[in-house]
């Protein structure tokens, strides 16, 4: 099998690495598409797109650029043209579910298990359960720079605007970390994740998404004092069959299999009806992990092991799931759910709905405002 | 396919359930194989083996009996006579490996996902991850009743015994529990996924097991004085290149990953060369947690998904890892390990080898003595 690359950062250099030193048979990289003349290394790194996919000897494109333009443009030629393709970005993917069907289609497979949860094998677990046994809901931690800061956080005594500094030194986060502290990056893969799990087409902006970028000193000292830690989750199912969708900071418990979760580890459950909760645990991000996760894709694409997708539809999103919440707002946009005061800010809401929070959000103006669900 | 099973218990009466349930498509149970006249049911029901094995429309036995014999013989024969095999029973497969040879020479398969770790696809993700990346180790708490009492001792401020006896009326433990809790149920379950991972075939009197069945008040005061608690877990690997597989005690932090797998569910964790620690947690037993892994069996039979096996050597154990371990014992087998006093006969030990610790057993006349390893 003939594969080209899109891009050769972090993800790409992994592929490229795994392919080269355990000699997989037959898969062979045969053309890298790079941004930069500096980047070329040997005759097969091209700065030219249409020289890819003019090709007709390539069967396979592994999109690992990042961004939703040009990857979205260039993954739609290359699946009109008739080759097979890998992705790795839930932010285009996301953006554009129409994709799937459009591989369908041209009866060519679009395979992304990379693209949600770095190593852990969430996508080809979800199908495999869901052959036989229908999938209630899911929840996980799936970003692993906001898990990262959070762990630290909590294990080093520190507070968020220093872990965040010390993160992007490191290069454990963007210099604009937008999409990984403000939950959208958990969005997204909750977005890919639902389609398998549900068959369900969700617009990103139907997601009540919600980060952690508003975390303060008072909040951790709240979890702290509980014995509680904080963790991003995303989170979809059922519940009485009206359809969730949401990305939360949640108080678990410090000893509890999501609290004790941390550093750049994620992990996915799902719930099913005869295997009730199954999770899968492993590295969310790194070149290797998500390397592997592609070159897992391409031996399924080589040993049609890959599993037929049921039809999806387009989802409605009612979030009547209900939880206590723990909100903290300098407004009174949410005094009709107090329940428990914890300081003058700072309050526990009676048993409400998502929805019901998403109503009082539209009139809140403190744009400093943290909301974390309770894990009970 | 035409399914045959063999036995109707608390694991076949789950496949039953599953398959009639779920109506999965073109898989018909036509036979079950029952041993006692008032397990009959439906004219499917039968005491007598010979008329399932000369059934020539059965494509596929499930063996659900449990224990050596006569399940390995019936399983035999129905791999002699050219049908696939569908096993849950760990005690007879690892007693019995030759059975994976004889199925590739009669071009059979043997499917065994529900041999180990219940419902945790364990199997099909090891041979997943196998594929592309190289395996150094596992290690998993595998036996549910052994951790549903280690979970019930630690959360409720019970002793050992009182939790067992309450474990057996519940019926979660057997009457007989020396399988459970003395490590041998771990044991055959290593074995198995030492076949799957390392393409090794380990004979179960090879691999150094200690259970939990001389537990005291007093390691249990030394786990919680340490904010530790004790799992029993599996291991199996290499260190420096030479290979090791054991079954003991592990004294586990209460916020670690390994601490937080409580009552019923399972861990199995695989460490490889690029995905490096992948976990995976369910349900370790029950009826449909197990069953779901069978029809998991049978669906891969039917859509052709399973994994072709490497071929597997016999392999030599060395157990030369290092550890340092809590020794409880009234005699001086073990003295010249002794690095850090707890109580007078209790002791933490220097670094030292497995081989080591079973050298010094063999001068052991206490039968009351407890054996753990710490996790650093």
């Amino acid at each position: 099998m003939n594969i080209a690359l899109l891009g050769h950062g972090v993800v790409g250099s992994g592929v490229t690495s795994i392919l080269k030193e355990e000699k997989v048979t037959d898969l062979a990289v045969s053309k890298i598409l790079v941004a930069r003349k500096e980047s070329i290394k040997d005759d097969r790194f091209s700065l030219d797109f249409e020289e890819i996919i003019n090709d007709e000897s390539i069967d396979v494109i592994v999109e690992c650029m990042g961004g939703i333009e040009p990857a979205h443009s260039y993954v739609k030629r290359a699946i009109e043209a008739g080759k097979h393709v890998i992705s790795a970005n839930k932010k285009m993917l996301a953006n554009h579910m129409e994709l799937f069907e459009l591989a369908k289609s041209r009866g060519v497979k679009l395979l992304v298990e990379a693209s949600c949860g770095g190593g852990i094998p969430c996508i080809s677990n979800l199908q495999r359960i869901a052959r036989n046994d229908p999938i209630f809901s899911f929840e996980g931690i799936l970003n692993g720079t906001s898990n990262f800061i959070l762990s630290s956080i909590f294990e080093k005594d520190l507070g968020f605007k220093e872990v965040l500094k010390k993160a992007q030194e490191l290069g454990y986060a963007e210099q604009d970390p937008s999409d990984d502290i403000k939950g959208y990056d958990v969005c997204y893969k909750s977005v890919i994740l639902s389609y398998f799990a549900f068959s369900k087409i969700i617009d990103p902006k139907d997601v009540f998404t919600l980060g952690i970028d508003t975390l303060s000193d008072e909040d951790i000292a709240y979890a702290r004092k509980n014995n509680k830690t904080i963790k991003l989750i995303g989170k979809a199912g059922y519940e009485s069959d009206r359809f969730y969708i949401y990305v939360m900071p949640h108080f678990v418990d410090e000893r509890s299999l999501f609290g004790s979760v941390d550093s750049n580890y994620n992990i996915f459950q799902s719930s099913s009806k005869y295997l009730g909760k199954a999770s899968f645990i492993g590295q969310g991000a790194g070149s290797y992990p998500t390397g592997h996760s592609i070159v897992q894709d391409l031996l399924d694409l080589q040993q049609k092991k890959y599993t037929e997708e049921r039809p999806a539809f387009r989802g409605l999103v009612e979030n009547e799931r209900e939880g206590i919440f723990y909100i903290r707002c300098r407004d009174h946009s949410f005094d009709e759910l107090k329940e428990e005061m914890i300081t003058a800010d700072s309050f526990l809401t009676r048993e409400c709905s998502l929805r019901k929070i998403q109503e009082c959000m539209k009139n809140c103006d403190d744009e400093t405002m943290f909301i974390g669900e309770m894990d009970l």
